[in-house]
């Protein structure tokens, strides 16, 4: 038990925490990145001294077009970092707005994280490294020193399906220390997510947290559903374990999803203290989880009091066979004469589904279904999505 | 509403999805890195084709020797991969045993994590992207389809630490549908680890469940807090939001953290219903949480009836002027008498504190002090503390 044991051991530690995480430790040891200077602009840094060429490629950058099999697209802009001293690139920005960012560099031509910077999120099959300026609305998306709620992951039953299920529960601070009952937000993601994408990717947990300190959302429990019916969980959680994730995912639009969604309802209302009535009852959800809104607010009669469509997928479509389908305008009609409080639709200026979203507003419109229309700058992003919860949340439930 | 719309709808999602994932999506659909084969080799892949030369490095090759700034260590293999077709490069492994493996590629020099693989952990400051080949004990690594807990992220107040604190809980199977009380096993990570670390790196949630299934553990409430006293959450998800993290924080080891453990007992035994007595208290943790439950078990008097020190930092600080590491000799003395079930001590064979473990093990033969030793193969690695813990876990409660 020697006094002069104790700083080599935590030297060794170091070093012998995993024999894997040596060489990490001494390459990324004394490098920053991103760096978020106090004027707001960033600085990236890499580590490369044998490259030729690097550059960093985000979402901060202005777009750029690209070829794309479905022809010319905007894709990400690309900016070059230079050649420093033992052997770190940088590139520094113009000081940027509020926003969490995405970024990866590209090494010689080959794109990779930045092994500075181990926070990255997965959306699909890619793990994107992230930052966030904040500021404005870029502060909701930060965890601050506030009250916060809690975050489970469960396992629920769903008959429907026959299996059971991981799903994922905010609920807000103080629910462990009360006997209040609370109204339920049931968001769901679009294609290509799962049960992990709207608290991840969608920061809800943030969100909600600031929103309810703020005061301008009441507590509420938000329930995050896979809406992928073949999954019993996200890729690397459920069953199937690792494996490749795909954006197309088979039955996720046939209608099984919403003729099941009455287990999730079932599971929360018998599971949490909620107030089980349909003026405590939201639904919302982005893309293709629009989509699962606009029919499940339809297919269950009575039951949701404020719907949300982000950027929906606006579709009957007519080679779905699933009676969740079938009489979609008496039954969109039946949804308005029994009454709701808010039927909110938003979506960005140049997103793909910009045409139908308007063609569904006309439908709305003629038959004269009250909605509430939300135009945004942008596209079918991330972005827009977590923006679109901040402004939809503090209309629930007043 | 055409019905053609849909194909080229779901094909636009995919790459208007986010501008940002454009890019990922061309680079890397049709790549599958890493597969794992029915004879448990595996092949690497990865698509560079302008790079020279591409590595293979992880825990699944041999290790090799290394020059670092402590003398030569021990440090993960490479391994060439060969470039085929389309730029593809490929590296096919021997048929490897039983594991929950890590690794990443070196491009021309320049480490990277696998584009083709979205799933990674992180270990201090660094993404590493993980693979399992299943069998034998590395299938208590995998999601099964069995009953499964609830994994909840929840805030506690610590009036010793003068914070809210973000802590991991695990509860199990039937938890919630139940009026049963548990007994509750306080699991503690080591230095450059969080709250997130033994559900990420120690795949807790996953062990539990499948252990529990197997009838070899009894169902029982796992509390994973966050011992950095600086920190409120980990990196990420405290309220210093993304940082990068580092190995030596201060005052993990100075007594402050041992001295606020009741703030973590008391808000459990308030908050979930458990059996609240030493017979149903366990404690244990690797490396620096090793030490950390050696003082919380000795510091608290007759409070928990299990101890388990994996690959623990075995030191009485002589420089230490916390309270809790007074009277170390009477205090561990009265340990003893006091009495308890079970007081568990394994390292490997190559840990760089193999020599402190059995010095302490030597100090606890002089007193007399019951213990039971387990001495396993390899170092001071997460390989070794998830099979500690699911050595140990049967051995509660019984």
């Amino acid at each position: 038990m020697k006094k002069n044991l104790f700083l080599p051991l935590l030297f060794l530690m170091a070093f012998g925490f995993s024999s894997y995480a040596q060489e990490a430790l001494f390459r990324a040891q004394n490098i920053i990145s991103p760096e978020i200077l106090s004027d707001n602009s960033v600085t990236f840094r890499i580590h490369a001294p044998n490259a030729k060429a690097v550059q960093v490629t985000g979402d901060f950058l202005p777009t750029v077009k690209m070829e794309t099999p479905m022809g010319e697209m905007d894709g990400p802009g690309k900016a070059n970092l230079t050649k420093g001293e033992n052997g770190v690139w940088e590139f520094k920005t113009q000081s940027l707005g509020p926003e969490l960012y995405n970024y990866s560099f590209i090494v010689d031509g080959f794109s990779t994280t930045d092994p500075s910077n181990p926070f990255l999120i997965r959306d699909v099959a890619s793990a994107t490294n992230i930052f966030i300026v904040g500021g404005g609305h870029a502060d909701l998306f930060k965890t601050n020193d506030i009250p916060h709620g809690t975050v489970a992951r469960r396992w629920y039953d769903s008959p429907g399906l026959g299996m059971d299920r991981r799903i994922t529960i905010y609920t807000p601070p103080g629910y462990e220390n009360s006997t209040e009952k609370y109204p339920v937000l049931y968001l769901l993601h679009g294609a290509g997510g799962d049960e992990e994408a709207w608290i991840a990717l969608g920061r809800t947990a943030q969100i909600m947290d600031n929103l309810i300190a703020e005061g301008k959302a009441k507590p509420m429990i938000v329930v995050m559903p896979n809406g992928n019916v073949i999954q019993d969980g996200a890729p690397g959680e459920g069953s199937k374990n690792f494996y490749k994730p795909q954006f197309m995912i088979p039955k996720t639009m046939d209608g099984t999803y919403e003729g099941a969604f009455e287990d999730i309802i079932q599971f929360v209302e018998s599971s949490y203290r909620v107030k089980a009535n349909k003026a405590n009852r939201a639904i919302a959800g982005l893309s293709m989880g629009g989509y699962h809104t606009l029919h499940i607010s339809r297919y269950y009669p009575n039951t949701f009091d404020y719907m949300g469509l982000f950027s929906a997928a606006i579709m009957p479509r007519e080679d779905a066979t699933g009676k969740v389908y079938n009489d979609f305008d008496a039954t969109l009609k039946a949804q308005m004469d029994n009454g709701y409080k808010l039927y909110w639709i938003a979506i960005g200026k140049t997103d793909f589904l910009y045409d139908a979203n308007k063609e569904y507003i006309a439908k709305l419109d003629a038959m004269k279904m009250p909605y509430e229309y939300v135009e945004s700058e942008g596209g079918h992003i991330w972005r827009n999505w977590r923006i679109y919860l901040s402004q939809f949340a503090p209309r629930l439930f007043n």
